[in-house]
């Protein structure tokens, strides 16, 4: 049971949520929705003590490795760091016996620390427990964990097994060697244990520190060294009214870290674990914890949104967003993506899909450029896979892999799915072979960000070359279709992903068709403006040749065309597929519900789909589709869309919102937002929704302010919620940082940077310089 | 807490034990001494619903399988079959909350069926379970589960969720491909494993029966295909006074078994496996444990042994020794060994050691001859992995490895163990490298089992080439002392693992002596009477080059001799080393206490003993040494052995009874019964000791009964504990089975087979047919 904003002083309003309430049967919940991390590493808040069903994750960004050649590259789960076994007079502490008082689990956003407390009573004895740890922002490589446990009536033997645990897996899937496990002086824990296939290895290091009533306590501890696991156990008598602190200082290296470069020995990599271990040990956790809060507040100083609304939800929703999206991106590192669950569960194994540059790219285009570069830059290096991917499929240029690890992997979709419950085998995953969409939609991430930053450094030394190369995977990939005298695409599968198999998507052609214009925009203009670079470019990717196709092919896509009722088709099919009542299905707990009854196939030959798919189109394409077509389309495909992906709200927010349903926009931000934060205790076992979040931002900034990027332009649309009083964020445009204030009917807009600045508020254009004021009608 | 022989009806007194409180923090002791087995395969005994601390572990022999190239070959943890997620009204059942009643966990030892039964109260409801299971023994693929629930007072949503989990491991290694899964029918539920290195199939099914106060229930069940997971979910709602009866029958099939000779499709082995499958649900659990009874039934006629004593334990304890030995002895196979910990727990990774020739053998050689021969052949398919690891060494002949999984695998003993208390690095291991007294322990069992049998067909395709070939190894091993003018067994381990790195071990040296001496005696006989044999042997083993070897070498070797007190020094320095007081090491409640004190390289320069090994001496050859040499040397090394392996008490006991020692000689037959059985809750935890249920039997038949082959001659020394009034037990000798009774003073023996037979009772000679009635001296 989760509480937002519990009491709490006035100073973290908006920063706090609980689970008030333990339950054994809910833990996947808080362990992902309060997972820690700093881009570089990931950790499941799995509680100190064990549970049956608890998944303990550390995952470290870009860290790939295959367990054999039926699987594919994923995030292997390191050594668990978390788990203590306390005893209590030889009893396991369990919060599943006894009687648990005051109980409350807190992810604190702003300072980034996971706070437990309760008060045990078992066996006439009652013991206050407070846990806290964070990984630190500070120092990506160390993680601190503190217990205070207080005698509050009767004296009790205590004893607390701590270690480093390797024998966690994937699921069952064993991802590394079983490496060397030291204990140095008695005291600092080390394990190293090296992917199997990808020969990462990791460091691992931990050590403890006890204080009784507030003195140091030297306690020799039993060591152990297991199969897998090193460990120390730490045994103690405390009288009523003693209170214990328990230090766990922990560190995590790998041989994959930017710091150390190619060729650096282990040695190299242990001492300088070790190195960072005793000073850890020096600092303690409250100073490490100080820094690592120090460098939370520079974060959420940029990160300055606000919100004055009538729910204290929705800005805690944003920046719940914001806080997950820092601790999964890997800021540190341009040849890491993010995964689709960020660094906070199992699921897609880790892999960046076009979720980060549809749905978390926005975010960063727009409040931290330098990172969105990054995660281009990521896409840029994965061209090398993207080549593999078009030859192995006999096109030309790059074709992304639907599913992305470590950039040269390639294609990474695993190729079974869930069972099908009428043939009770397992589903194919089609997704890896015939989504082929992802590949325009990082062309057009490529567009978007160097719109809006006009980053042409970027451009210069990786944007152009990715733009030419899809589009000549495009240029390839069409088919001619000899009767309709048109190119076609076909046997793909779009957005919808309960459509498999289709023709002429027309999200896909749509995109497709984006990708070679853009290319031949740019090819000419590189003429013009670069001639230099043009020919780097051409002697390595043959542009004189590929213009030509791009120019036969490109104006010949087939762009799927309303109908009379204004109704674009989906695909060739769709529209002439049987439609069924989705009223049970669309008011679900949780998603897939549909697959109860039917399978993928039966759902395949009906109209309903899974997520946004033609008002993903008008969301990207904006301006090349009249106001009409869009409503009469969002009006024909929401009835039919079960939102099934967390990708789908977000775009329907927005959508709704440009078209004036305010309350259906609203109410899909908040459904957007409780896709991990509200009450449904199973949505978020395999990890947050990384898109989702990103979506989360987007209602806001691109929905309710209306932000866009229109022909180069900024554009604000702002339409606020009727539940919001105000709104404020930073906006960076062309290198500027804006600062934004928006009610119903004032924009406030103040950047420090000097200079004549332009933009269109609800389609006027305005211009100022440093500061701008501006009152527009109330909607 | 253990209760032996719990009231129970007359018919099964001595044959069932019970666990009478339920103890989470001591799992591993039930689920290992509980564990079944029928030899095919294992299955620790995990409760249905899951515990922290539990191990799931099936086994199943001879499939051995390296998780990498840094760890040895191991039997894999197969996909798990017993876990139940039970939920009555949605909270998981568990035995650590709520009110527990009449609760009893029993092992059936006639019927090898586990029983659990209690009366679970929370939240008002009051629920009576009753949970079987049995590996059947009638069919060994078979598993059957069944689970009675009833409804005391008031009425409860119920469900049960099932399958066959693939996410286990061999602590942390996982062993399998993810493989295949399938739901046929909505029905019969499979998984397909295929072990990564040695490529060996596992097909699993499972499926599940219900009924309802005796009506067949039909319920669709929710079904679910995870990573390595195939399950089903059946959700009820039962009223107060309700029962239901939930089956769950499954079978276990893989690409090693016997009956599918190489080049066996995965299709064929799937066919089957299904047949057996659909036959298993039409005849439900009662009547396929119908069929498993009726199958041990006749293993307990064949060993009908007896005990009369004044404690029920002794017999208990001895048919659980014999229960263990059947569940995990590869009777069927003779590719495959006898396991350190059986099939019952992942200890000694499913290894075979000098355990089954020196403590097993013997008791399948007098009870059971065909088993000892087939276990005798596993060896000799062994010589190729023999032969490998002389040549590795530089040696010739068949050196056999310390550890032996799959035949040619060689060497599998792993190189590090547990932490070293001072330097807190891992313990090296080095038994596989220079524990080399394995190899003439091997020859030893050969010529035990045919002087005891002889069966002269094992002898001629297997026997003579192993004693041959190991004393072609010892020749290459000895090294000559210029000096001593003799040859030495230098740089080498013991049976007394405390003492590494020692020259010229007693044990080592007598053995190598032995095997050498045997040697040279049937090269002369095989001359004498099977030129043939002969002639082969000697074109695959060069033996009339070995045989100038042993001539030569044979009589130089260096047999450490009684010094003055009488007392055979250990090996070369042992009786120069400190001694210190080891009172509190001796009376320690788990073994390897010293380790919290001393590292081994400190215990090795101390006289301390893990184990027997000059008296060990004595016991295998027994007629080398005097009395007088016999008492002294007991006197001198029993105070300093701590019997910190299993392997010891059985050996002390004999002993001690053979020297007149009856107290202490019972009290070492308890203290080895209860090893496992005994009340030390976590000396079972990584598996049952299979080593000590074969000294169980030892200390009974070759200890109390005196049972002995000198000179090849069969002598009973009979000698029974004070608190024993009568033993019976069945004798095997050359093909003859005797029935064996005895008391203080009468010995009887029955024979079915006709004709004379002769042995020596007490050193005298006495010949009978069929029957023999024979008083003595009471002791």
């Amino acid at each position: 049971m989760l509480s937002y904003n519990p009491k709490t002083t006035e100073e973290l309003e908006n920063w706090v949520f609980s689970e008030v309430r333990f339950d054994p049967l809910a833990l996947g919940k808080c362990e992902a929705i309060m997972s820690l991390g700093n881009g570089y590493m990931g950790l499941r808040s799995a509680t100190e003590e064990p549970y049956i069903g608890e998944k303990r994750n550390l995952f470290v960004n870009g860290t790939f490795n295959k367990f054999d050649e039926f699987e594919v590259s994923e995030l292997p789960n390191a050594a668990d760091l978390t788990k203590l076994d306390i005893r209590i007079d030889g009893r396991r502490l369990s919060l599943e016996v006894g009687t648990v008082t005051v109980y409350e689990r807190r992810l604190n956003l702003r300072d980034a620390e996971l706070v437990r407390c309760f008060v045990w009573e078992h066996s006439g004895k009652k013991i206050g427990f407070v846990f806290r740890r964070f990984v630190s922002l500070d120092h990506l490589h160390q993680i601190g964990f503190r217990v205070e446990i207080r005698l509050l009536a009767g004296g009790a033997n205590l004893s607390i097994s701590s270690g480093i645990d390797g024998q966690v897996t994937n699921s069952g899937s064993q991802h590394f060697h079983e490496g060397e496990k030291r204990i140095y002086d008695k005291t600092y824990l080390e394990l190293i244990q090296t992917t199997t296939e990808s020969k990462i290895d990791f460091v691992l290091g931990a050590v403890h520190e006890l204080k009784v009533n507030g003195h140091k306590a030297e306690i020799a501890p039993k060591m152990d060294i297991d199969r897998r696991r090193v460990g120390v156990t730490y045994t103690l008598d405390l009288a009523e009214g003693d209170t214990l602190v328990f230090e766990k200082l922990a560190t995590v290296y790998t041989s994959r870290d930017k710091e150390f470069p190619e060729g650096t020995t282990l040695e190299t990599i242990r001492q300088t674990a070790l190195k960072t271990l005793k000073e850890m040990r020096l600092a303690g956790y409250d100073e490490l914890f100080r820094r690592h809060r120090a460098a939370w507040s520079a974060v959420w100083e940029r990160y300055n949104f606000s919100i004055k609304s009538a729910s204290s939800f929705d800005l805690l929703a944003l920046r719940f967003a914001i806080y997950h999206l820092v601790a999964m991106t890997p800021a540190h590192d341009h040849r890491m993506g993010i995964g689709a669950k960020g660094l906070s569960g199992e699921g897609y194994k880790g892999h960046s899909f076009w979720d980060t540059e549809i749905f978390i790219l926005p975010f960063y285009i727009y409040s931290n450029p330098a990172i969105a570069r990054s995660l281009l830059e990521y896409r840029y290096l994965g061209l090398e896979g993207a080549r593999a991917k078009a030859r192995d499929n006999g096109y030309a240029g790059a074709m992304y892999p639907w599913e992305a690890a470590w950039p040269s992997d390639g294609e990474v979709t695993p190729v079974w799915g869930a069972v099908d419950v009428v043939t009770g085998e397992q589903t194919k995953i089609w997704s890896g072979f015939i989504e082929q969409h992802i590949t325009s939609d990082i062309a057009y991430a490529v567009w978007h960000y160097y719109q809006a930053t006009g980053d042409r450094d970027f451009m210069n030394r990786c944007g152009f070359e990715m733009i030419f190369d899809t589009a000549t995977f495009w240029a390839s990939r069409l088919e001619w279709d000899e009767a309709e005298q048109r190119y076609e695409i076909n046997d793909v599968v779009g957005p919808d992903e309960y459509k498999e198999h289709i023709d002429n998507n027309a999200f896909t052609n749509y995109m497709a068709h984006f990708n070679i214009e853009l290319a031949k925009q740019y090819y000419y203009a590189l003429q013009e403006e670069d001639m230099e670079l043009f020919q780097r470019l051409n002697a390595k990717l043959n542009l004189e040749q590929a213009i030509s196709e791009w120019e036969t092919k490109g104006g010949l896509i087939y762009l799927p065309q309303p109908n009379r009722e204004g109704i674009i088709p989906q695909d060739d099919t769709y529209l002439l597929k049987k439609q069924i009542d989705l009223t049970p299905y669309k008011r679900q707990a949780r998603v897939g519900s549909i697959f109860d009854d039917y399978n993928l196939d039966q759902v395949g030959e009906m109209q309903i789909s899974k997520q946004a798919d033609v008002l993903m189109l008008f969301f990207l394409l904006e301006d090349r589709f009249r106001p009409d077509v869009k409503k009469a389309n969002y009006d024909y495909y929401e009835e039919k869309t079960l939102h099934d992906s967390s990708l789908s709200m977000s775009t329907h927010c927005i959508l709704a919102n440009d078209l004036g349903d305010r309350t259906l926009a609203y109410e899909l931000f908040r459904r957007a937002a409780e896709i991990d934060l509200g009450p449904y205790m199973h949505s978020s076992d395999a990890g947050i929704h990384s898109a989702s979040l990103g979506g989360v931002w987007e209602c806001v900034v691109m929905g309710f302010a209306g932000v866009r990027m229109l022909g180069g332009e900024l554009h604000l649309n702002p339409r606020l919620p009727q539940q919001w009083e105000e709104l404020s964020f930073p906006l960076y445009w062309q290198g500027r940082r804006l600062e934004i204030v928006l009610d119903h009917s004032n924009l406030h807009i103040r950047t420090e940077e000097p200079g004549e600045m332009e933009l269109l508020v609800h389609g006027q254009r305005i211009r100022f310089n440093q500061e701008l004021q501006y009152r527009y009608q109330t909607y």
